[in-house]
Protein backbone atom coordinates (compact mmCIF):
# COMPACT_ATOMS: atom_id res chain seq x y z
CA UNK A 1 0.00 0.00 0.00
CA UNK A 2 1.31 3.15 -0.75
CA UNK A 3 1.25 4.98 2.41
CA UNK A 4 2.84 8.28 0.96
CA UNK A 5 1.08 11.90 1.67
CA UNK A 6 -1.03 13.00 -1.63
CA UNK A 7 -0.19 16.60 -0.78
CA UNK A 8 3.85 17.52 -1.50
CA UNK A 9 5.42 20.46 -0.52
CA UNK A 10 9.21 21.91 -1.50
CA UNK A 11 11.07 22.79 1.70
CA UNK A 12 14.19 24.53 2.34
CA UNK A 13 15.48 23.42 4.82
CA UNK A 14 17.70 20.32 5.80
CA UNK A 15 15.60 17.34 6.07
CA UNK A 16 16.04 14.05 8.45
CA UNK A 17 14.48 12.06 10.84
CA UNK A 18 13.01 14.69 13.64
CA UNK A 19 13.97 17.64 12.08
CA UNK A 20 11.38 20.60 12.19
CA UNK A 21 10.72 22.51 9.11
CA UNK A 22 9.12 25.74 9.52
CA UNK A 23 6.11 26.74 7.51
CA UNK A 24 6.55 30.18 5.50
CA UNK A 25 3.54 32.06 5.37
CA UNK A 26 2.71 30.88 2.34
CA UNK A 27 3.31 27.29 3.01
CA UNK A 28 0.96 27.85 6.33
CA UNK A 29 -1.20 29.60 4.04
CA UNK A 30 -1.75 26.46 1.44
CA UNK A 31 -1.94 23.86 3.88
CA UNK A 32 -3.94 25.20 6.96
CA UNK A 33 -6.15 27.45 4.59
CA UNK A 34 -6.66 26.07 1.39
CA UNK A 35 -6.07 22.38 1.88
CA UNK A 36 -7.74 22.33 5.50
CA UNK A 37 -5.39 20.22 7.19
CA UNK A 38 -4.34 20.33 10.82
CA UNK A 39 -2.37 19.07 14.04
CA UNK A 40 -1.65 15.32 12.77
CA UNK A 41 -1.80 15.53 9.11
CA UNK A 42 0.95 14.40 7.16
CA UNK A 43 2.80 15.82 3.75
CA UNK A 44 5.08 14.74 1.48
CA UNK A 45 8.05 17.00 1.82
CA UNK A 46 11.73 16.90 -0.13
CA UNK A 47 14.25 19.79 -0.34
CA UNK A 48 15.52 18.80 -3.63
CA UNK A 49 18.82 16.90 -1.98
CA UNK A 50 17.70 14.32 1.05
CA UNK A 51 14.73 12.14 -1.04
CA UNK A 52 11.62 12.67 -0.12
CA UNK A 53 10.22 12.55 3.39
CA UNK A 54 6.78 12.11 5.51
CA UNK A 55 6.25 15.07 7.38
CA UNK A 56 3.93 15.38 10.40
CA UNK A 57 2.04 18.54 10.78
CA UNK A 58 2.82 19.67 14.99
CA UNK A 59 1.72 23.25 14.91
CA UNK A 60 -0.35 24.88 12.26
CA UNK A 61 -2.06 28.41 12.92
CA UNK A 62 -3.26 30.44 10.06
CA UNK A 63 0.36 31.96 9.04
CA UNK A 64 2.81 29.46 10.18
CA UNK A 65 3.14 26.18 11.27
CA UNK A 66 5.66 22.91 11.98
CA UNK A 67 5.92 20.00 10.57
CA UNK A 68 8.57 17.26 11.71
CA UNK A 69 9.98 14.76 9.35
CA UNK A 70 9.75 11.44 10.11
CA UNK A 71 10.47 8.68 7.64
CA UNK A 72 12.05 8.96 4.47
CA UNK A 73 9.72 7.92 1.91
CA UNK A 74 12.16 8.02 -1.22
CA UNK A 75 15.76 8.22 -1.34
CA UNK A 76 16.96 11.54 -3.46
CA UNK A 77 16.82 11.13 -7.58
CA UNK A 78 18.84 13.34 -9.47
CA UNK A 79 18.08 13.19 -13.03
CA UNK A 80 20.99 12.17 -15.61
CA UNK A 81 23.19 15.62 -16.73
CA UNK A 82 21.46 17.18 -18.88
CA UNK A 83 20.81 20.59 -19.29
CA UNK A 84 17.99 22.33 -21.58
CA UNK A 85 18.89 25.37 -23.04
CA UNK A 86 15.98 26.99 -25.03
CA UNK A 87 15.22 31.35 -26.46
CA UNK A 88 12.61 32.43 -24.19
CA UNK A 89 9.23 32.82 -26.28
CA UNK A 90 6.08 34.60 -25.03
CA UNK A 91 5.10 34.48 -21.25
CA UNK A 92 3.05 31.27 -21.17
CA UNK A 93 5.23 29.06 -23.63
CA UNK A 94 8.38 29.90 -21.69
CA UNK A 95 6.49 28.79 -18.17
CA UNK A 96 5.43 25.79 -20.11
CA UNK A 97 8.87 24.82 -21.12
CA UNK A 98 10.44 25.22 -17.31
CA UNK A 99 7.39 23.04 -15.78
CA UNK A 100 7.82 20.19 -18.73
CA UNK A 101 11.56 20.55 -18.27
CA UNK A 102 11.29 19.36 -14.84
CA UNK A 103 8.96 16.77 -15.72
CA UNK A 104 11.26 15.56 -18.25
CA UNK A 105 14.28 15.48 -15.95
CA UNK A 106 16.72 18.31 -17.17
CA UNK A 107 19.00 18.70 -14.49
CA UNK A 108 19.23 22.32 -15.31
CA UNK A 109 17.46 25.14 -17.48
CA UNK A 110 19.43 27.65 -19.45
CA UNK A 111 17.59 30.17 -21.33
CA UNK A 112 19.22 31.96 -23.96
CA UNK A 113 19.10 35.03 -25.92
CA UNK A 114 19.37 33.97 -29.70
CA UNK A 115 19.15 36.46 -32.27
CA UNK A 116 15.51 36.23 -33.31
CA UNK A 117 14.58 35.96 -29.62
CA UNK A 118 11.06 37.71 -29.24
CA UNK A 119 11.90 39.19 -25.31
CA UNK A 120 15.57 39.82 -24.08
CA UNK A 121 14.56 39.73 -20.31
CA UNK A 122 13.06 36.86 -18.14
CA UNK A 123 11.71 36.74 -14.50
CA UNK A 124 14.35 33.59 -13.03
CA UNK A 125 12.29 33.86 -10.15
CA UNK A 126 8.98 33.43 -11.16
CA UNK A 127 10.57 30.58 -13.42
CA UNK A 128 12.07 28.87 -10.42
CA UNK A 129 8.87 28.76 -8.73
CA UNK A 130 7.43 27.01 -11.63
CA UNK A 131 10.51 24.28 -11.83
CA UNK A 132 9.24 23.50 -8.13
CA UNK A 133 6.02 23.16 -8.53
CA UNK A 134 6.55 20.99 -11.50
CA UNK A 135 8.77 18.81 -9.20
CA UNK A 136 6.17 18.79 -6.25
CA UNK A 137 3.25 17.77 -9.18
CA UNK A 138 5.66 15.20 -10.97
CA UNK A 139 6.36 13.52 -8.04
CA UNK A 140 10.22 14.18 -8.21
CA UNK A 141 13.07 14.56 -5.29
CA UNK A 142 14.99 17.18 -7.48
CA UNK A 143 14.40 20.79 -8.62
CA UNK A 144 16.68 22.01 -12.05
CA UNK A 145 17.79 25.64 -11.29
CA UNK A 146 17.00 28.06 -13.63
CA UNK A 147 20.14 30.45 -14.65
CA UNK A 148 19.45 33.67 -15.66
CA UNK A 149 19.62 34.82 -18.89
CA UNK A 150 22.63 35.09 -21.01
CA UNK A 151 23.84 35.26 -24.62
CA UNK A 152 23.89 32.60 -26.59
CA UNK A 153 27.37 33.13 -28.25
CA UNK A 154 28.39 33.93 -24.43
CA UNK A 155 27.24 30.36 -23.56
CA UNK A 156 29.17 28.66 -26.16
CA UNK A 157 32.49 30.67 -26.20
CA UNK A 158 32.41 29.13 -22.42
CA UNK A 159 30.79 25.41 -23.63
CA UNK A 160 32.49 23.37 -21.12
CA UNK A 161 34.95 20.30 -22.48
CA UNK A 162 32.83 17.45 -20.88
CA UNK A 163 29.91 18.35 -22.21
CA UNK A 164 27.97 17.83 -25.51
CA UNK A 165 25.35 19.56 -27.24
CA UNK A 166 22.19 18.25 -29.12
CA UNK A 167 21.62 21.15 -31.62
CA UNK A 168 17.63 20.88 -32.57
CA UNK A 169 18.04 22.15 -35.88
CA UNK A 170 14.39 23.17 -37.74
CA UNK A 171 16.09 23.29 -41.51
CA UNK A 172 17.00 19.65 -40.78
CA UNK A 173 13.39 18.96 -41.16
CA UNK A 174 12.20 15.85 -42.93
CA UNK A 175 15.66 14.22 -42.52
CA UNK A 176 15.84 11.20 -40.25
CA UNK A 177 16.66 11.42 -36.49
CA UNK A 178 20.43 10.71 -35.68
CA UNK A 179 20.68 7.84 -33.56
CA UNK A 180 21.69 8.88 -30.20
CA UNK A 181 22.23 5.62 -28.99
CA UNK A 182 25.16 5.74 -31.14
CA UNK A 183 26.54 9.26 -29.46
CA UNK A 184 29.09 9.01 -26.90
CA UNK A 185 29.33 10.83 -23.20
CA UNK A 186 26.79 11.34 -20.06
CA UNK A 187 26.96 14.84 -19.92
CA UNK A 188 24.68 16.72 -22.30
CA UNK A 189 22.81 19.76 -23.29
CA UNK A 190 19.86 20.39 -25.66
CA UNK A 191 19.65 23.57 -27.82
CA UNK A 192 15.79 24.93 -28.54
CA UNK A 193 15.27 27.63 -30.85
CA UNK A 194 12.77 30.15 -31.16
CA UNK A 195 9.70 30.93 -33.35
CA UNK A 196 11.41 31.61 -36.48
CA UNK A 197 14.45 28.90 -35.48
CA UNK A 198 17.90 30.00 -35.36
CA UNK A 199 19.62 33.12 -37.94
CA UNK A 200 22.15 31.44 -40.35
CA UNK A 201 24.49 32.98 -38.57
CA UNK A 202 23.89 31.06 -35.91
CA UNK A 203 23.24 27.74 -37.33
CA UNK A 204 26.79 27.84 -39.34
CA UNK A 205 28.42 28.32 -36.29
CA UNK A 206 26.76 25.94 -34.11
CA UNK A 207 27.42 23.19 -37.12
CA UNK A 208 31.05 24.22 -36.68
CA UNK A 209 31.52 23.38 -33.35
CA UNK A 210 33.02 20.14 -32.22
CA UNK A 211 30.89 19.55 -29.47
CA UNK A 212 27.63 19.80 -31.10
CA UNK A 213 25.54 17.20 -32.72
CA UNK A 214 22.39 18.14 -34.60
CA UNK A 215 19.11 16.09 -35.12
CA UNK A 216 15.62 16.78 -37.25
CA UNK A 217 12.50 16.42 -34.71
CA UNK A 218 10.88 15.41 -37.26
CA UNK A 219 8.93 17.05 -41.15
CA UNK A 220 6.67 18.79 -39.14
CA UNK A 221 7.75 22.34 -37.71
CA UNK A 222 7.03 22.59 -33.87
CA UNK A 223 5.99 24.78 -31.06
CA UNK A 224 9.25 25.32 -28.81
CA UNK A 225 7.55 24.14 -26.26
CA UNK A 226 6.26 20.84 -28.06
CA UNK A 227 9.99 20.51 -29.20
CA UNK A 228 11.61 20.95 -26.12
CA UNK A 229 9.59 17.32 -24.39
CA UNK A 230 9.96 15.90 -28.02
CA UNK A 231 13.70 16.50 -27.71
CA UNK A 232 13.87 15.85 -23.76
CA UNK A 233 12.03 12.02 -25.07
CA UNK A 234 14.61 11.49 -28.05
CA UNK A 235 17.55 12.09 -25.24
CA UNK A 236 15.84 10.45 -22.36
CA UNK A 237 14.31 7.51 -24.60
CA UNK A 238 18.24 6.71 -25.54
CA UNK A 239 20.74 7.95 -23.06
CA UNK A 240 18.91 9.00 -19.93
CA UNK A 241 16.91 7.59 -17.35
CA UNK A 242 13.48 6.19 -18.85
CA UNK B 1 15.21 29.98 -52.29
CA UNK B 2 11.81 29.42 -50.38
CA UNK B 3 9.00 31.41 -52.35
CA UNK B 4 6.52 29.90 -50.45
CA UNK B 5 4.20 32.38 -48.43
CA UNK B 6 4.82 32.98 -45.20
CA UNK B 7 0.76 33.25 -44.59
CA UNK B 8 -0.56 29.81 -44.41
CA UNK B 9 -4.17 29.47 -44.78
CA UNK B 10 -6.38 26.17 -44.19
CA UNK B 11 -9.41 26.36 -46.71
CA UNK B 12 -12.36 24.32 -46.98
CA UNK B 13 -12.71 24.15 -50.66
CA UNK B 14 -11.09 22.10 -53.32
CA UNK B 15 -7.58 23.03 -54.59
CA UNK B 16 -5.80 22.50 -57.70
CA UNK B 17 -4.47 25.19 -60.38
CA UNK B 18 -6.31 28.21 -61.34
CA UNK B 19 -8.62 27.13 -58.79
CA UNK B 20 -10.95 30.14 -57.19
CA UNK B 21 -11.56 30.11 -53.11
CA UNK B 22 -13.91 32.18 -51.84
CA UNK B 23 -12.48 33.58 -48.38
CA UNK B 24 -15.18 33.45 -45.21
CA UNK B 25 -15.48 36.56 -43.56
CA UNK B 26 -12.81 35.25 -40.70
CA UNK B 27 -10.76 35.16 -43.53
CA UNK B 28 -10.78 38.21 -45.07
CA UNK B 29 -10.78 39.72 -41.81
CA UNK B 30 -7.60 37.85 -41.32
CA UNK B 31 -5.90 38.68 -44.46
CA UNK B 32 -7.21 41.88 -45.07
CA UNK B 33 -7.49 43.74 -41.79
CA UNK B 34 -4.96 42.14 -39.37
CA UNK B 35 -2.09 41.24 -41.73
CA UNK B 36 -2.93 43.81 -44.31
CA UNK B 37 -2.49 41.76 -47.57
CA UNK B 38 -3.92 43.30 -50.47
CA UNK B 39 -4.63 42.60 -54.24
CA UNK B 40 -1.38 40.72 -55.89
CA UNK B 41 0.00 39.20 -52.33
CA UNK B 42 0.32 35.43 -51.99
CA UNK B 43 -0.95 32.85 -49.29
CA UNK B 44 -0.14 29.42 -49.05
CA UNK B 45 -3.00 27.40 -48.30
CA UNK B 46 -4.03 23.86 -48.03
CA UNK B 47 -7.13 21.50 -47.53
CA UNK B 48 -5.94 18.79 -45.70
CA UNK B 49 -6.35 16.71 -48.79
CA UNK B 50 -4.61 18.44 -51.89
CA UNK B 51 -0.94 19.48 -50.84
CA UNK B 52 0.50 22.80 -50.06
CA UNK B 53 -0.67 25.68 -52.88
CA UNK B 54 0.59 29.15 -53.28
CA UNK B 55 -2.42 31.30 -53.75
CA UNK B 56 -2.95 34.79 -55.45
CA UNK B 57 -5.76 37.50 -53.82
CA UNK B 58 -7.54 38.71 -56.48
CA UNK B 59 -10.01 40.38 -54.74
CA UNK B 60 -9.62 42.09 -51.12
CA UNK B 61 -12.57 43.84 -48.99
CA UNK B 62 -12.56 43.69 -45.67
CA UNK B 63 -15.55 41.15 -45.66
CA UNK B 64 -14.45 39.29 -48.36
CA UNK B 65 -12.16 38.03 -50.56
CA UNK B 66 -11.14 35.65 -53.66
CA UNK B 67 -7.34 33.75 -53.69
CA UNK B 68 -6.82 31.71 -56.88
CA UNK B 69 -4.34 28.54 -56.51
CA UNK B 70 -1.41 28.74 -58.86
CA UNK B 71 1.46 26.34 -58.18
CA UNK B 72 1.17 23.04 -55.68
CA UNK B 73 4.23 24.25 -52.86
CA UNK B 74 4.01 20.99 -50.88
CA UNK B 75 2.54 17.44 -51.97
CA UNK B 76 -0.18 16.11 -49.53
CA UNK B 77 1.69 14.41 -47.07
CA UNK B 78 -0.33 12.55 -44.84
CA UNK B 79 0.88 11.32 -41.23
CA UNK B 80 1.09 7.39 -40.32
CA UNK B 81 -1.73 5.59 -38.88
CA UNK B 82 -1.83 6.66 -35.31
CA UNK B 83 -4.58 7.89 -33.41
CA UNK B 84 -4.10 9.75 -30.18
CA UNK B 85 -7.05 8.53 -27.18
CA UNK B 86 -6.57 11.00 -24.15
CA UNK B 87 -8.88 11.82 -21.02
CA UNK B 88 -10.04 15.38 -21.51
CA UNK B 89 -8.59 17.59 -18.27
CA UNK B 90 -8.97 21.17 -17.79
CA UNK B 91 -9.78 23.20 -20.78
CA UNK B 92 -6.45 24.80 -21.61
CA UNK B 93 -4.54 21.82 -20.99
CA UNK B 94 -7.03 20.00 -23.67
CA UNK B 95 -6.27 22.54 -26.01
CA UNK B 96 -2.51 21.95 -25.76
CA UNK B 97 -3.27 17.99 -26.28
CA UNK B 98 -5.34 18.86 -29.36
CA UNK B 99 -2.33 21.47 -30.54
CA UNK B 100 0.80 18.98 -29.55
CA UNK B 101 -1.14 15.70 -31.42
CA UNK B 102 -1.70 17.55 -34.78
CA UNK B 103 1.62 19.09 -34.49
CA UNK B 104 3.44 15.58 -33.51
CA UNK B 105 1.07 13.85 -36.26
CA UNK B 106 -1.38 12.58 -34.79
CA UNK B 107 -4.06 10.88 -37.79
CA UNK B 108 -7.10 11.54 -35.23
CA UNK B 109 -7.79 12.43 -31.98
CA UNK B 110 -10.43 10.24 -29.86
CA UNK B 111 -11.34 12.37 -26.48
CA UNK B 112 -12.26 9.54 -24.31
CA UNK B 113 -13.93 9.40 -20.70
CA UNK B 114 -11.93 7.36 -18.23
CA UNK B 115 -13.16 6.39 -14.65
CA UNK B 116 -11.03 9.49 -13.16
CA UNK B 117 -11.74 12.03 -15.76
CA UNK B 118 -12.61 15.45 -14.73
CA UNK B 119 -15.06 16.76 -17.40
CA UNK B 120 -17.54 14.78 -19.10
CA UNK B 121 -17.85 17.07 -22.15
CA UNK B 122 -16.40 18.64 -24.64
CA UNK B 123 -16.31 21.80 -27.22
CA UNK B 124 -15.60 19.38 -30.45
CA UNK B 125 -15.50 22.38 -32.78
CA UNK B 126 -13.28 24.11 -30.55
CA UNK B 127 -10.63 21.96 -30.62
CA UNK B 128 -11.12 20.76 -34.01
CA UNK B 129 -10.37 24.80 -34.68
CA UNK B 130 -7.29 24.43 -32.59
CA UNK B 131 -6.19 21.41 -34.76
CA UNK B 132 -6.74 23.54 -37.57
CA UNK B 133 -4.89 26.21 -36.24
CA UNK B 134 -1.80 24.14 -35.43
CA UNK B 135 -1.67 22.61 -38.89
CA UNK B 136 -1.29 25.83 -39.43
CA UNK B 137 1.28 26.86 -37.69
CA UNK B 138 3.37 23.52 -38.29
CA UNK B 139 3.66 23.59 -42.30
CA UNK B 140 1.67 20.67 -42.40
CA UNK B 141 -0.97 19.66 -44.78
CA UNK B 142 -3.21 16.93 -43.02
CA UNK B 143 -5.55 18.16 -40.23
CA UNK B 144 -6.63 15.28 -37.81
CA UNK B 145 -10.62 15.24 -37.30
CA UNK B 146 -11.37 15.16 -33.40
CA UNK B 147 -13.78 12.99 -32.89
CA UNK B 148 -16.83 13.34 -30.51
CA UNK B 149 -16.11 12.81 -26.70
CA UNK B 150 -16.45 8.31 -26.13
CA UNK B 151 -16.23 6.01 -23.19
CA UNK B 152 -13.15 4.39 -23.09
CA UNK B 153 -14.97 1.07 -22.40
CA UNK B 154 -17.22 1.56 -25.11
CA UNK B 155 -14.27 2.50 -27.73
CA UNK B 156 -12.56 -0.93 -26.18
CA UNK B 157 -15.33 -2.59 -26.89
CA UNK B 158 -15.49 -1.68 -30.33
CA UNK B 159 -11.53 -1.73 -31.27
CA UNK B 160 -10.53 -2.31 -34.93
CA UNK B 161 -9.17 -5.82 -35.62
CA UNK B 162 -5.88 -4.67 -36.96
CA UNK B 163 -4.76 -1.42 -34.71
CA UNK B 164 -2.39 -2.04 -31.37
CA UNK B 165 -3.00 0.35 -28.58
CA UNK B 166 -0.35 1.63 -26.68
CA UNK B 167 -1.05 2.43 -23.50
CA UNK B 168 0.79 4.70 -21.35
CA UNK B 169 0.99 3.31 -17.71
CA UNK B 170 1.33 5.51 -15.02
CA UNK B 171 2.00 2.87 -12.26
CA UNK B 172 4.57 1.17 -14.69
CA UNK B 173 6.83 4.49 -13.76
CA UNK B 174 10.41 3.31 -13.03
CA UNK B 175 10.01 0.45 -15.63
CA UNK B 176 12.07 0.32 -18.87
CA UNK B 177 10.55 2.05 -21.65
CA UNK B 178 9.07 -0.97 -23.90
CA UNK B 179 11.37 -1.25 -27.23
CA UNK B 180 8.45 -0.48 -30.12
CA UNK B 181 10.60 -1.01 -32.66
CA UNK B 182 10.21 -4.37 -32.24
CA UNK B 183 6.61 -4.34 -32.15
CA UNK B 184 4.55 -4.87 -35.03
CA UNK B 185 1.52 -3.65 -37.12
CA UNK B 186 1.43 -0.13 -38.89
CA UNK B 187 -2.21 0.62 -37.26
CA UNK B 188 -1.73 2.27 -33.85
CA UNK B 189 -3.17 4.25 -31.28
CA UNK B 190 -1.76 5.85 -28.02
CA UNK B 191 -4.15 6.16 -24.52
CA UNK B 192 -3.13 8.78 -22.45
CA UNK B 193 -4.48 8.66 -18.98
CA UNK B 194 -5.89 12.12 -17.13
CA UNK B 195 -4.86 13.46 -13.99
CA UNK B 196 -5.08 10.76 -11.31
CA UNK B 197 -4.51 8.23 -13.93
CA UNK B 198 -6.28 5.26 -15.04
CA UNK B 199 -8.49 3.30 -12.12
CA UNK B 200 -7.37 -0.08 -11.26
CA UNK B 201 -10.67 -1.59 -12.69
CA UNK B 202 -9.19 0.16 -16.11
CA UNK B 203 -5.38 -0.87 -16.05
CA UNK B 204 -6.95 -5.03 -14.99
CA UNK B 205 -8.66 -4.23 -18.14
CA UNK B 206 -6.18 -2.65 -20.71
CA UNK B 207 -3.71 -5.36 -19.55
CA UNK B 208 -6.37 -8.19 -20.55
CA UNK B 209 -6.52 -7.41 -24.04
CA UNK B 210 -4.51 -8.56 -26.64
CA UNK B 211 -4.30 -5.99 -28.89
CA UNK B 212 -2.75 -3.86 -26.08
CA UNK B 213 0.77 -2.92 -25.10
CA UNK B 214 1.84 -1.09 -22.13
CA UNK B 215 4.88 1.11 -21.64
CA UNK B 216 6.31 3.60 -18.87
CA UNK B 217 7.04 7.20 -19.86
CA UNK B 218 10.43 7.40 -17.32
CA UNK B 219 10.30 7.97 -13.61
CA UNK B 220 8.56 10.96 -13.24
CA UNK B 221 4.42 11.31 -13.42
CA UNK B 222 3.97 13.34 -16.40
CA UNK B 223 1.00 15.91 -17.07
CA UNK B 224 -1.30 14.49 -19.51
CA UNK B 225 -0.24 17.23 -22.28
CA UNK B 226 3.51 16.51 -21.04
CA UNK B 227 2.63 12.46 -21.53
CA UNK B 228 0.92 13.00 -25.23
CA UNK B 229 3.92 14.75 -26.26
CA UNK B 230 6.66 12.38 -24.94
CA UNK B 231 4.22 9.21 -26.29
CA UNK B 232 3.95 10.01 -29.54
CA UNK B 233 7.54 11.24 -29.17
CA UNK B 234 8.75 7.68 -28.50
CA UNK B 235 6.55 6.16 -31.12
CA UNK B 236 7.56 8.67 -33.95
CA UNK B 237 10.92 7.69 -33.69
CA UNK B 238 10.46 4.16 -33.38
CA UNK B 239 7.88 3.47 -35.55
CA UNK B 240 6.73 6.87 -37.48
CA UNK B 241 7.16 9.29 -39.81
CA UNK B 242 10.35 10.89 -38.07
Amino acid sequence: MDTRAKIRLFVDAPLGADQSILMNRDQANYLFNVMRLSVGAWVSVFNGTDGEWQAEVVEATKRKGILVARTQSRPQMDPPDLWLLFAPIKKARTDFIVEKATEMGAARICPVNTDYTNSDRIRQDRLQAHAVEAAEQCGGTFVPPVDALAKLTTVLDNWPDDRRLLFCDEKKVGEIVANLADEQGDKWAILIGPEGGFSDAETTHLKSLDFVSSISLGPRILRADTAAVAALTVWQNALGDW
